[in-house]
């Protein structure tokens, strides 16, 4: 029987993660691809620190030892960080393997690199694993979209966001304790940056609308909010509104251009994004004849992160199946109007309160705390006047709204 | 540039949705396939309607004449029933045809042998359409389990149930006015038999296990029970409890045999479907390395169903992606210890009422409807001393049931 000979750079969790599952797989893996798998390399940062890798593996620091094996045929990376992994993948192609990547950071900025890269060189990229860990997200797109025309993503793509979210909600944690607990159970690095402030997600968002659209969001109209700023008191709030704080990757195209944010947004019972809890991700996609398909599952974790890489290794192996979507060109596309109409919004901080009065709809709830209606341009004022204004956008059906103003609202 | 000609045989809402998809994507699916795709012709029931399709297609009661079209490619199959689908279908493979069905009834009884007889004519068949309409389950689990094991799959796949149990609980309304209100809006057939007696949801768990495991469950062992004895006093019981019926399919191999059960479930909040309402049909699969992935959407309509078999004739045109799973082999099977632990359950028209003191729990509710904790087997020994008794299992998470427990019950 044939053997497929991969590397794995980096044996962190993700990493070991990929190891683990070619070695307990090995049965599924010859079935499907009629092949046996083996790992010939580890590239690590430490090579005292003891591996639980077979004997003959070679277990080194040094990429360009791994380049010299004769007949390497996979290279997977779970690095993090743009550098050095963008070179080693770019190296990797050149020398005639196929790449698998974890990687959203390098594969965001350096996914149409690769992509190139590895057509010219007749190589294949699997990159599932950069979005969503477990959850086939990318397939799926891609697989929709050959018949169907997208209309907009939702998604939940930062399970460690998710999981302060919930922990707050559930056990009136504060901001800084859900943090201490996400990082406890191991859910968030010691350095969180990357997750609370919404760049995982921003970086996870950028290649979904690559798949999607063919295209990356323009920087200037891709609003990024982590969720750093919700208070234990915003979310009593909008509970007492039946409303739940989730952060929410938002993908459309209007005007010939695709429009991203990626911000704690509320959202009411009907959403698809209300239950989904903890630490998993969701992605939701209306199309025009599918309408509206949600998917929910474990955004990150060793085996599920491991699962999408090693899914990859049998797509690369057997045909070139992901890749960046084709940008619709321009003149094809319907321009939807701008949507001008008043929508609501929780505001907080507010010290300005005259601009409620040009409201249609406002009210006040405790720690000047207001749910308002307003047009977007007239939040934009807004917040222009006063940078310490936060203000979140609520998803809630008609019910909820029609709820809302009819009932006599208690202002304290 | 080449042309792909198919037929559309049954021409109700979802071949008339085919038919409108072909028309509508025609740009979509020159770019997919490199060839236009044309609809040849329809076979329809009545010819003297009227049918809004281009002139130049052949609209003809008489099969034989659409098998005589000269390089017919792909037949679309949306009738209902048995026959004459499944002689329609094995005819146009004969002849040379690729096949795409929506027909789950036939196709749960004779799907192995159009796949066996595809496979002695070097055609292909797509069945996506058969199992939860838009929603891309089949494709999706075929590729989750070239890697992952399966553990379980549950599925709400009957929209029409999950409207009706949606709306008795949302308008409080009775089964019989919420089966009207059902047919009214067009998602129950005047004939609702195979959505409310679990039939429908009963061939689409047929197709789904030799998908999944690659055979059907043991008949002596296979549950089915539909939605029409469940009334609006244990739902509201249900609700007081803090739980929602569902009518879910599930699905595991226990001892070696594939285990099936359709039947009305009590689910509580956390259980990924305890939010899946009105038509929607949704899908949740647990497998040794992913975990647990929910995707949910359209169970049926025109375009979602239409949709997935216009997915599908990019499939069979470009590679044979669907078929039946592969059946394990027996001896490589862990087998499991058969749960003989105690569990909840709603019971109802309990007239014998000694039973209970046996039990280490229970409580009445309004209406002579129980929730007891006990075995299967004891379940079973009581539902056999009176046939009137009811028992629906609780899927419940131990917060409910420690709740429960501790709660002081409210007796009537």
């Amino acid at each position: 029987m044939s053997v497929i000979r991969t590397a794995i750079l980096g044996f962190g969790t993700v990493g070991e993660g990929v190891y683990r599952t070619i070695k307990t797989h090995q049965q599924e893996l010859k079935e499907v691809l009629g092949a046996e798998v083996e790992v010939s390399a580890v590239l690590v940062q430490n090579e005292q620190k003891e591996r639980k890798v077979d004997k003959g593996i070679l277990v080194t620091t040094n990429f360009e030892e791994i380049l010299k094996l004769p007949q390497l045929d996979i290279v997977f990376e779970a690095i993090v960080g743009k550098e050095p992994s963008f070179s080693y993948l770019k190296e990797a192609l050149v020398a005639g393997c196929h790449i698998i990547t974890a990687n959203k950071e390098m594969f965001a900025e350096h996914g149409q690199e690769l992509l190139d890269s590895a057509d010219r060189q007749g190589a294949r990229v699997g990159f599932e694993a950069t979005v969503a860990g477990g959850v086939p997200i990318i397939q799926i797109l891609q697989q929709l979209l050959r018949v169907n025309n997208l209309e907009t993503i939702q998604g939940i793509l930062n399970g460690t966001s998710n999981f302060i979210l919930t922990e707050m909600r559930d056990k009136q944690l504060s901001f800084e304790d859900a943090l201490a607990l996400a990082q406890e159970k191991g859910f968030a690095e010691a350095d969180s940056g990357n997750d609370i402030h919404g760049f995982d997600a921003y970086y996870k968002t950028k290649i979904l609308s690559q798949v999607a659209f063919g295209e990356q969001p323009e920087t200037s109209s891709f609003q990024v909010a982590g969720i750093s700023g919700v208070t234990i008191e915003q979310i009593e709030v909008a509970e007492r509104l039946g409303l739940r704080f989730k952060h929410v990757t938002e993908l459309k195209r209007e005007k010939g251009q695709v429009q991203a944010s990626v911000q704690p947004v509320l959202v009411s019972p009907s959403h698809p994004f209300y239950h989904v809890e903890g630490v998993d991700n969701a992605v939701n996609v209306t199309t025009d004849l599918v309408g509206s398909l949600t998917l929910q599952g474990p955004g990150a974790g060793m085996l599920p992160t491991a699962s999408a890489m090693v899914e990859d290794l049998v797509h690369v192996w057997h045909r070139p199946l992901l890749k960046f979507g084709k940008q619709q060109e321009k003149e094809h596309l319907e321009t939807r109007q701008q949507d001008g109409n008043a929508s609501y919004w929780l505001v907080s901080n507010l010290r300005e309160k005259s601009f409620l009065k040009e409201l249609d709809y406002y009210s006040e709830y405790t720690g000047n705390i207001h749910v308002v209606k307003a047009k977007e341009v007239e939040l934009e004022k807004l917040k222009a006047s006063d940078r310490e204004v936060l203000a979140y956008p609520i998803v809630a059906d008609q019910l909820f709204e029609s709820k809302l103003e009819q009932t006599e609202v208690h202002v304290y």
